[in-house]
Formats: structure tokens, C-alpha cells, sequence
């Protein structure tokens, strides 16, 4: 191109990025990068599931030294991220402020052993659950069901800390990978699984008890929002599903709306939920009507007669 | 393996690359890298949401310099690819020339000022419609919604041009990414938004209005496909939806074949729609009625008899 | 952080990686790098798809040595990793064993020339089935569908050869670019296509004859698994639906339990289908009844009542 008209155009687009600063970000403050965010998140994995992320082969005698330097590389990308995240989103939510990264990080590392005993149970969870595996070593090395959720339960940590930006961006790596959408705000119990997993959605305010299994396709959502007295939506309330422990909920279900399905109630495939069920309770659609007709005779083995089952 | 096999199956390779000629290309002529072409998305972004995307931190001082800066590398580029898409599909689509790649690239790079307005109003709808945000940053880090509606809004410019191959590649490198599919010769008004957006298809020939949100999993898709003489379907016919203004299509609809969904209307998650909705109107399926039964009287918390609701 | 946390976290860590076993590996074995298999899926697209992947331009002179070369990369990375997938998964399935890794390699090196035969019977069945395509060159250079059911086609062969970890960590690969899940065990006759594929889900059972079709969404799945006295789920039954030749399954229907959908039959998109289908059978849902009310008079064109469609 003319180098005359590259200056045209960087022209207008330099008076559009003073006429439209929400989508220009012009004051110098280095944003988090997105791919430390996401090299944290793998740093994380394999102080969580060593020898199945990270460095391919650890052995018992090396894991006090290699655990001690992976937490100390963590912990100094984590507070770098909070710095950052903190600086680019100035301003914090309504009646909150920030905690200095220093109390956040250390709160956040203190809670990776327990975690971990939550990312045993989901591991279980898969093994029992799911047909096709006989063992839970492709499950942790390979099922987008623990890339999610993992992903979500340390994004939930910093989400609780009130760490800007960060456990989103997490959660849509994940996301990204997965086809698993899991709001980092959701609260979710031990021995969680998702089969398949693609077009999953779990909303912010979503709590799942103890042993929950959904499939591929299943929305955990919002009925409607309520708006404020200024049109615009009122944030922050609850307007996603509860289940209680022991729900199933199969392929591309929709639980929609603060309501709770009970203990032990399974939710089958295509429902579109909108009221609570009780505990223990099997949910169905009334079969639709089905129709059939014979497309082509030629194709088929004979004369199928039009027919509706 | 023994040298021998191997020189046997390349050699029965080497038979079936001249014999499905279709499915190897061995005329030496370099096809477009992917990666090039991904490079030169993030590089676009980088000029649209500066700050947002590619280098971490930018100051107003710097924009001049660095924004004229970008648009050379991002025309040479551009240039670079369009000439090897051209190469690589020697045969543009019936009745049909390419533009030479100078004239592409020179209108491609004046239309980004114009489309840097139509993101503000897309990142502005996503504000307003989301409950789980409360400022735009965030939107522009992460959200899947600015990652698949910007790259559509940039490679719809070179499918309007008559670009082969890359608008396509683009806006697969965003379905990747997002698992949102919208075709780049989609027609899209300003302040769009699709929340979640897993699973979302939108056609080739869809026109969408001004201010319209779609959720997960909508598809917006053709009924059915006309066959020619030749048995053949016939491209390029309108066979997808026209969305009117303001139109909100909730998660997992599916809006099929060339109707038209007026100003205003709502349509509900799940609704199969395949006629057109006057404006102004809310559809929504008749509920389903669906069946309870106590699975378990043991995981319930007492009896619950088998009933309907 | 304080280092003096650091190590406490890190006992902490310790002590769970020892008492939780499972989703720690400690026993200094490598596990086969998932980056490495990655490259050998690219390796593998570039023998089958020559000129498309890989290296961007390929001559017919250069074709025999490169072809050789590539051959013999490709066994080598497949050699390492098999060695690699046999010793992190030390246990076959209750009564197989592992063949030698070499053996392995060449039996699966071989089937490549036929598999080729496949992919080609693949990319017509696209051209003929997608109105939004005139040539089958952007179809192999970026669809989803190539991806997804080329490396499924690959993986299969190493499924079948008794490989642990791999085929389904390839299968995994192609699922996270492109949201189509499909088992490595699945059998899957030629010419077959995915239209979209966001969401679509095969599962291991699965029998898919020749020249069918897909749409985004659509699950082949199980209905229900038996359970075996121990209370476990009993692996490897028969429980994924089988379909003939010439099925075409539009958007988000799920076939679900070991059922036939005969030679030619269509099924209608969301279908919820869970009994066997006769030949040349068209399957529609019983249009559910919309209701349509108007929202919201200020934004229509005009009064329009409230009514049923």
C-alpha cells in the first residue's frame, strides 16, 4: 500500500481511539498478558497432578525440591498477575476494594492441598461414571471434564479473593479448550464430572452439592435478569440453579432460573426446566409424537407405509 | 520400521497422490500458512483494541508512530496472503474475477476505522446485557463474543472483496477458539452480542439487524437446500433467517430457512422456529409436559409419590 | 511469598501427593508428552493430505524423498510414544495384552495408503453436502469436519491395535479445535461429514455406514449402561446407536441406546430419537404448538394481538 494513504487511515483510526476510548486502552499501564495467565493455570496443573502436567516424569526423591520451586515460580507469577490485573481494572465492583496481592496470593497457595483433595473425588467421580474408561490416568491426562473443572476450582479461589479479570480469563482458557463454560463464581461440591462437556453453561451464582454429573449441552442458567430502577440489569443476584448432592443431568438439559432440584433427582436429556423438582425424583418430557414417512422407496429395503410411532 | 517397508508405503503413497489428486496438492505453488494468517488476526486486533490486544501497554505518545507502524505490517501481510489465496484457488467462484491483491488490500485497510464503530456498539450491548460484568475491559480480554463477532466483522470485508479462502480460515481460527461458527458472508448489524456462545451457527446468507443477542448453542441455519437439474445443490440462494432489529434469541433455538423474525421479538430457548415472527412478538413452545417419578425413596428425603406437573 | 510458607505449603503437597496416589505420579516414568502428540497428528496430516498440511508447497519431484522422510518421522514420534503410553499405562483391559510397540507401528504405517482412500470419499461427501463451498480445497484446508474425522480415522487404527492413552488423547486434540467428540473407537464408514460439528458427540460404540451426514449438535450416545453385581458400570457393550448407509441427521437430534436407523433414513433436527427407524424413513417431531405475545406494542410496527401459531 501508498505509505500516504497507511497515514490516512492511521489517522482516522488515532482520532477514534480519543472518540472511543472504552475500546482503546492508551494509558501506558501494561495489562496481564494472556499467555502468562495461561502459563500460570499449567504451572498450577502441575503442582496439582504432578507427573500427569508439566515436566513428564518426576520421581519421589526429586518432589519436595520440584515442589517447592514450582510453588515459588507460581506464587511469583500469580502476585505479578494481581499487580496487573489490579492497575488495569482501577475501579472494583460497587462497595468492594482490593486486597494487596501479597494477602492474596498467599491465601490463594495455602488452599492447593485441599483443592487437590477435591480434584481426587471429581477423578473418581469420572471413573465411576463414565463406560468407556477403565482407569484414571487418561482421565487426568487427557478429559476436557479436568481441564474445566480444575480450571474452574482454582479460578474460583481468586474469584473469592476478588481478584479482577484473572479468573475469568482463566475460566475462558479452559473454556476455549474445552467448549466448557464454567462461571469461575459458580460453587461447586467434590466429585463433580462432566461427560463430553461441549456446550456446557453454568452461570455465576449456579451452587452444585456433592457427586453431580451433567453431560454435554446441559445449561445451568438464568429464567430472566431483574432491572433496576435505571434500566440497566441488577448484578450480583442469584438467578442460576441449585442442585443438591447426587443430581444427573443428561445431555443438553436446561435448568434455568433460581430454582433447586433435589437431592438425588436425575434430569433427563433435552428437559427445559423452569420449576424445582423434589429429591429423588426421574424428570422427563412426555414423549413428542414422532412421524415417519418414506422418504424414497428406492432408497429403501421395500415399501415402508407412512406410519407414525 | 525397516527402511523397506517404509519405501513400500511410500511408494503405494505416491500412487494414491497422483491417483486422488483432489486430496494432495503437488504443484510446488505455497498455500496461505495458517498461522500466517492467525498472526494477522491478532495483529488486526491490535490495531482495533489497542492496548487490549498485542503489545501489552501503549501511551497516547506512542499511538501515531506505533499505529502506522502496525497497518504496514498488518497490509504486508495481508498482501502476502491474498496473493497466495488467489494462487492456491485458481478458480474463482462462476461468473467471478479476483480483484487484484493491491486494490483487496487498500479497501480492506480504510474500512477499519468504520469497523472499530461497530465494536464499540457490540462491546457497549454486551455491557448491557450480561448481569455477570460490570465494565467492558473484561468484555475485550476475554469474552468469546469479541473474539468470534470481531473476526467476522474483519473477515466479512474480504469475503465482500471476493477474497477465497482466507475470510473462511478466519473465521474457523475464531470457531476454534470460541465455538461460535458464523459464517463470514453473514450480514450484521451494530451492537451485536452472543453471550456464552458455544455451539452457535450462523449461515452464509443470515442478515442480522442492529442490537439483536443470541445465547448458546442458537443456531441460525437453512431449512432445506434447493437441488439443480444436475442434482447438484444450488449455492449462494438466501436460505437463512433475516433477524430484524432488536431481536433476542435465547439458548439452543433454532431459527431455520429464509424467514424473517421482526423488530422486537423475543424467541425463547429451545423453540424450533421455522416460520416467520411478526414483530414486536414473544415465542415460546407450549411447555412439555413432563413426568416426575421417585427414582429412589432411599437418596429422597421421604416419600414422593409419582406425579405430573 | 514468605519462603517459610512456601515450604509448608509444599509438606502439605507432599504428604497429599502421597496419600492420594491416584492423581499423583511419582515413579519417575515419562509420560508421552502430549505437545509430541500433537506433532505426530500434524505429521500424519501432511502424509495424507500432502500440499494442504505440513510444509506449504510440495513438488511432484520432491514427492518420493519427502514422503520417505515423512514416513520415517512419523514412525519414529509413533515408536516413542507407544513405548511411552505402554509404560504409563502398565495394566491392559482385563484380558488383552499390549503388542510389541513395533508391530504396533507397522501395521498402523500401513493402513495410511487406505485411509487415504476414506479421506477422499470424506471431502466429496463435504463438497456435496455443504451449499456455502464450490471446491474441496478449503474444505481440507480448514474445516472442521477435516480435522476432526481425519484424525479420528487415524486414531481408530491405533484404538483397534490396542494402544493405551493415545488414540484417545488424538481424539481429545481434534475435539478441542473443533468441539466434535468422537471415540476412537467408533466405526465409521466413508464419505462422511460433519456440517458445523460444534457439540456433535459419537460415542465408543457407535456404527456409522457409508455417505452419512451430521449437523452441529447431535448426539450418538447411550441410553442408559448396565451395571454389573460389583455396582460398576460394565465397559464395552454394545450401547451407541448403529446407522446405514445414507443417514442424514440434522441439528441437535439425539439417537440415543443401541438402536438402527435404517439405510437412507433423515432425522429431523432436535429429534429426540430413541427406538430403531425403518429404511428410507423421514423422522420429524410433531411440531410443538408456539405461542406468540406481543411484547411490547412500542417496539411492533402496529397492534398485533395476542395469538397462536
Amino acid at each position: 500500500m501508498e505509505k500516504q494513504n497507511l497515514t490516512e487511515i492511521s489517522t482516522r483510526l488515532g482520532e477514534s481511539y480519543l472518540a472511543w476510548g472504552r475500546i482503546s486502552k492508551l494509558d501506558g499501564v501494561p495489562r496481564p498478558r494472556r499467555t502468562e495467565v495461561y502459563q500460570l493455570v499449567d504451572k498450577l496443573f502441575e503442582i496439582v497432578y504432578p507427573g500427569f502436567w508439566g515436566r513428564p516424569a518426576i520421581s519421589k526423591g526429586d518432589t519436595p525440591r520440584i515442589t517447592t520451586e514450582n510453588l515459588a515460580i507460581a506464587a511469583e507469577m500469580l502476585t505479578k498477575l494481581v499487580v496487573q490485573a489490579q492497575s488495569f481494572c482501577p475501579t472494583p465492583p460497587q462497595g468492594t476494594k482490593y486486597s494487596s496481592p501479597g494477602r492474596v496470593v498467599a491465601d490463594f497457595m495455602e488452599r492447593l492441598p485441599d483443592i487437590r483433595e477435591m480434584l481426587l473425588s471429581d477423578v473418581i467421580s469420572a471413573l465411576k461414571g463414565d463406560p468407556a474408561v477403565y482407569e484414571t490416568d487418561s482421565i487426568i491426562y487427557c478429559y476436557p471434564t479436568t481441564i474445566a473443572v480444575t480450571t474452574q476450582r482454582l479460578a474460583h479461589e481468586l474469584f473469592r479473593l476478588g481478584v479482577p479479570l484473572l479468573p475469568r480469563a482463566m475460566s475462558e482458557y479452559a473454556h476455549s479448550r474445552t467448549g466448557i463454560d464454567i462461571h469461575p463464581g459458580a460453587t461447586i461440591g467434590k466429585g463433580f464430572f462432566i461427560d463430553h462437556g461441549t456446550g456446557v453453561v453454568i452461570g455465576e451464582t449456579t451452587t452444585i452439592g456433592d457427586n453431580c454429573k451433567l453431560y454435554q449441552g446441559v445449561t445451568l442458567g438464568a429464567a430472566s435478569f431483574p432491572h433496576g430502577q435505571d434500566g440497566l440489569i441488577i448484578r450480583g443476584h442469584k438467578r442460576h440453579p441449585t442442585l443438591e448432592d447426587n443430581v444427573i443431568v443428561y445431555s443438553n438439559a436446561s435448568v434455568l432460573g433460581n430454582i433447586t432440584v433435589g437431592r438425588g433427582a436425575t434430569i433427563h436429556g433435552s428437559v427445559f426446566l423452569t420449576q424445582s423438582v423434589p429429591p429423588g425424583c426421574t424428570v422427563s418430557s412426555t414423549p413428542v409424537e414422532l412421524k415417519m414417512k418414506n422418504k424414497c422407496m428406492a432408497i429403501g429395503r421395500g415399501f415402508i407405509p407412512e406410519f407414525e410411532i
